[in-house]
């Protein structure tokens, strides 16, 4: 079969690999039908995860490279003896972290962080769904019929996008009725955010980025004001909106110091900073003046644990993230929407939608 | 009237004051029996808090100096027309944190960030305790009647001490049954946390200081574990302790980098760190490897609604924080109380009681 | 001035009051503008509160009447020496909850218990606002700022109706996204249930009462599904429209066995029931069968401690309460609109809104 | 094998059963080495739960007996080819409720909802512990490794009645530090109430029981006041006890209606009823005066998530559980200690241990 593959720092390849077995009973082999490109996967392809290479070598002394991807949808192809909610031809949708549903940490619903091997695997400890065949571990936790009637783009979103939007960005960063927010980013996750928040009716919805066609399409996702920070001071922009009070929470959906930075500014006593972005490097956080703020600062990896609610939500229409999907490929296309994904600002692109069929 | 009054970095004079008057109907006016010296009362003579002077400034053109102290009891010598709950001769408790009870952010319980002047103000944006007598303001929110048979020592210590431990390390810290924990400062806020942790039945407790007789009393008032962090380094012995796991919760009870640092390296996944500490400059905040571990962190001034049962608490002998009091002067000795508590190591002083009669 | 007095079981007079004046310094007099009648007006009308005469008569000897009435906006026309917030010809909502914001249940937000004389008395322990002035005590906790532009309609039910729905239907039934939930009763109390309820975005709102009129309206104002009933068995009906499960939560917005019976029968394991309603009389407590059921069953008074953000969401067009006021009187037809009221279903009447001008 | 089985109403035979053998490759075979009887063990002979012998009629069209229990402690035997956290030889707690982890109620801890045939089975839809052997469904996540040094007593009291009193009781009551709570019913799991509690620090902990020596034990275990409700009306006790207040939260640890009654009579405004007991009917719920005290009210079966945390604490030596065994009989003997515990006011009796050995 066709995958794309991660040999190292800069060194990706779109090759022929054998179709993936069934290794454990809770297995079950996925017939890809649809996948998309994560920020994380540019990351990787950047050399930002030399533990991907590092742990391999650690456990079997070579690296032979690693299929890409933790997002997709598909239909069940083999199933491993031991599940019990999927069969052969069901059509399912791919959560982008794998859960034992046993260990101390998923018994807290902490199931980012699996002890029995699960957590973010796929794409990055194990082969993941930027192939024509997937294996996804401890099947029956880790995926969901896909609804007759959901839009495919919709259901790709299930993976990880969304989930992660709601969960480490809008319930971390305790989102409630009346409350002011500043969502800063609006790459997908933070139009996931967005979108997510308004489940809980915030009064006002601030999204800050440097590009204005995001920022257009946030308006209309349901931002109330949008900030250019190429253009403007996001700090002193948000303080005028909010009247000089700040927010109740700020979200980082990027991964950087400065956008950390406008977080760390602009949120006012009591309130709460999510951090959603993945971070490669330390940032400076200004306890000299935040150690009185009575602040809650959270940081995470999607736990998934409210995929089944978006999932339904996602059926009955309130969230059209659709629109996120921007560009559409055929499968053999790949390595040109890694290119376009890869620009995603010239190429005004949100969303790469990768189609196996 | 005698008091210890703030002029400027590095400038305290114990001098003459006019004794002060009431000034609002909500107000009363206090004789001190008891007082002691905060931490924070040293950074202002060191110039931490240049504010002070700023804000006086900035009111009323020019700054007289400001009496400092937040902590202490008296007995009541005058009431203002619209105090209900206390009268003349009443001992009380002054809360370190005043509130109005009716603004937005006291309608929430975020007293110590009121919105009608109150929050911490006594020996900051006003004439504080260390002085034979206290305007307080918002009386019938902001004391609480002393009940006979407490030691008095630990009612001072129930003005701020004992609250903030409680609250910001312990209630933000999330410390639950079961829980292993880790406290990084083993001075007064840090010994309140290892108290009022035991309230919540954790299974660990590790403190970590430099200072040997501290730890040593650490022990005594329950820690299960102690690390001289001048001696070893106390991540490694941490991880050692808790099987490589980390702890649930880590307390940050000094105000510098390298005791936050502890904190961020000895978290587990989905754990909190509560900032306690009074901080002078930025951290560096490793989000690097943070972003991913499903962290809350909060940092917080106390806002002192957890004061009352605290008290009854301290009532029944459960806390037994008496033992802090370590050192005891007359107020005509209030200088050289300073003096020992600046050198408080070397003095194996913990906190020291001034004691007016 | 002219007011609506209560004077036993079945007898209530239209009649000459003296005007009230301030009685403690946190006091104002508010000349009213606009008032309602609620559905406990109604009950004490009927002699369903016989403890007004008693506390009266156990307080002074004798009992004189008691002006009805705890909603409504006005105009301060007198301010007590210690109230701050407020001045003459501020335009104001009224909180049928008074709070000190003092006492131990005030400092727990659990303002409907307020221990220093507050809680529920307008129109109930002290005289209410069916009159042309009315005194309102702690009148910095009580009152709000009547915002330019809102519509008075829906600032009269900003005293009690929609915080009640709100509080003690919405949040104590823990409502939230992709939740099924059932409301049973579609007076005032009930509509502001099925309004807040959106706030949290449930998947289903399912409303049963027993006139088709009001279930129009619920559906309007965003029932997904209604059901009436007298004709229908409300919970066979709640089932099917639930595949079986029951509902997530149910709200009790009547008062009498018939409706809390559906309720306990509706909602599923882990579920909650928010009882809204008035009671006369004891119910019969299905424990047999919900003993295993891990059921949260809660009751209670509004504390209005969310009248703030409520009025924002209102302001900002969310919440088109409006709708409810389906009548309208001047105040000398007051007696009158109780008639109309007290046969709410025969007029098709929600809420009658009498006006002073 | 012998087993204890359950024929119909009044009618259960200690007889030769065959071993149980391995259904799913998510079970495990246990040789048990000591098990306990249980109230509801009890109530299953008195003919409580009928739907017993209709649930197998239902399923198989016949009823051949169901072996009684559901806790214990033994020795792993067989395991199944899908479990990957125990293995032969292992000495094990068995858990009372079985759980699959992955349905849509265990992945919101509603364990004892569990929704693919797990939750409470053991003993009672499935043959039990109170035999030589027995299947455990779903034993990765049912099971917990039985610690060396840990009291077996204890161990066996780890299987429902602690967590039962733990979770049902404390946690759902919302017990915090400084908090009055009254514990109605001093069996043992009332009695795991008393001792749970105190995980979180209540100031006072009054237990109410018709048997002095119950009460006595009570005293021993750490209630700080006790109430014959035989000889004292236990209503007015702890109304004068809480000075007239009443109690934050009141447990009902017996299953009937006297015991609620007290319950609903003695919780104060904002304050928690936890339903702890078993019950066979309907009770009177007071709604006309409770309706406006804000009250919560819980009910529910164990989810045994706590079960972990308190193994730990344990091993700790802090939940010196081991003096509810009162009683120890062989396994020969168990028809006796059915008899022993059915009188177990007269016999003295707390938990009958069952030593397989």
């Amino acid at each position: 079969m066709k995958a794309m593959v991660y040999y190292g720092e800069g060194d990706i390849r779109f090759e022929e690999r054998e179709k993936p077995q069934l290794l454990a009973p809770t297995d079950v082999i996925i017939r890809m039908t649809k996948t998309t490109i994560c920020g994380t996967d540019l990351g990787i392809w950047k050399g930002k995860n030399p533990e991907i290479e590092q742990a391999a070598k650690a456990k079997t002394g070579n690296f032979n490279g690693r299929i890409l991807g933790h997002e997709g949808i598909g239909i069940v192809d083999e199933v491993g003896g031991a599940v019990t909610n999927f069969k052969k031809g069901d059509k399912v949708i791919i959560s982008c972290v794998s859960r034992c549903g046993i260990c101390e940490n998923c018994q807290k619903q902490l199931y980012a962080h699996c002890r029995n091997g699960g957590g973010w695997i796929l794409g990055y400890m194990i082969d993941g769904t930027q192939a024509e065949f997937v294996r996804t571990p401890f099947a029956d936790n880790s995926l969901y019929l896909l609804p007759e009637g959901l839009s495919e783009d919709v259901a790709v979103l299930l993976s990880d996008a969304l989930p992660t939007a709601h969960e480490i960005g809008v319930q971390y960063g305790n989102v409630q009725p009346g409350d002011s927010i500043a969502i800063v980013g609006a790459g997908p996750v933070g139009m996931g955010c967005v979108l997510t928040a308004q489940l809980y009716s915030p009064s006002s919805i601030i999204v800050i980025d440097m590009d204005d066609n995001r920022l257009a399409m946030a308006r209309e996702l349901g931002a109330t004001h949008t900030i250019n920070s190429a253009r403007d001071d996001a700090v002193s922009r948000v303080l005028e909106i909010t009247e000089g009070r700040g927010v109740d929470c700020a979200m980082e959906a990027v991964g950087v110091e400065a956008t950390w930075d406008i977080c760390q500014h602009v949120v006012k006593e009591g309130g709460h900073i999510a951090n959603v972005g993945v971070h490669g490097k330390p940032v400076k956080f200004a306890l000299e003046k935040l150690w009185i703020k009575n602040l809650t600062i959270t940081t995470g990896l999607v736990n998934a644990n409210t995929t089944g609610m978006l999932l339904k939500t996602c059926c009955s229409g309130k969230l059209p993230i659709d629109k996120l999907a921007t560009h559409s490929f055929g499968f053999s296309e790949l390595p040109k929407a890694y290119n376009v994904f890869k620009h995603a600002a010239d190429e005004k692109a949100m969303k790469v939608m990768i189609d196996f069929q």
